[in-house]
């Protein structure tokens, strides 16, 4: 999969408001929750579907505090695959208790 | 409980001599797995296990490189609890499909 010009991604970060650029190659959104294993749970879910994809993102838990951060190895940098599984994890995150 | 002493720590790492200090009030260990998901199990039981002892590790999951760093924040430092916890770690570690 092709690496998103500058312009691109620019347009897809308009597109996903919780979502931030870092260090120019990774996107990066924290999610919070109320109950520690609820938030344990939702990494489960996104390692889950990362394995299923063949993409990992970096996962951190600081608490209740899960931050997610994507990019892809391959093509050294970010292609429309991170955005995509960006959304699906806000989607997983909506349909968790929090 | 106490903040460990200067001393009281170097004894402590030199019995788990897997552990690091890690900016002075941190330790903490990497460990590695064969397969993402036995990782990702690993998480899921020192998770389950730190919401007993409400006493949370902040961890990492970097693919099949999973960072667990502990430190105890009433005390300001290391106490005792945090090699145990340690040794807890540890031991679900050894248990697990690697």
């Amino acid at each position: 999969m092709d690496k998103l010009s500058d312009e691109a991604i620019k347009e897809k970060l308009a597109e996903h408001p919780d979502w931030k650029l870092v260090d120019g190659k990774w996107i990066q959104r924290k999610y919070r929750f109320k109950d520690y294993l609820n938030g344990i749970e939702f990494v489960q879910k996104v390692a889950q579907l990362s394995e299923k994809m063949n993409h990992h993102p970096f996962i951190s838990i600081d608490y209740k505090l899960i931050s997610i951060k994507i990019t892809s190895w391959r093509a050294r940098g970010l292609t429309a695959l991170d955005f995509t599984l960006a959304e699906k994890y806000d989607e997983l995150y909506l349909h968790i208790k929090k």
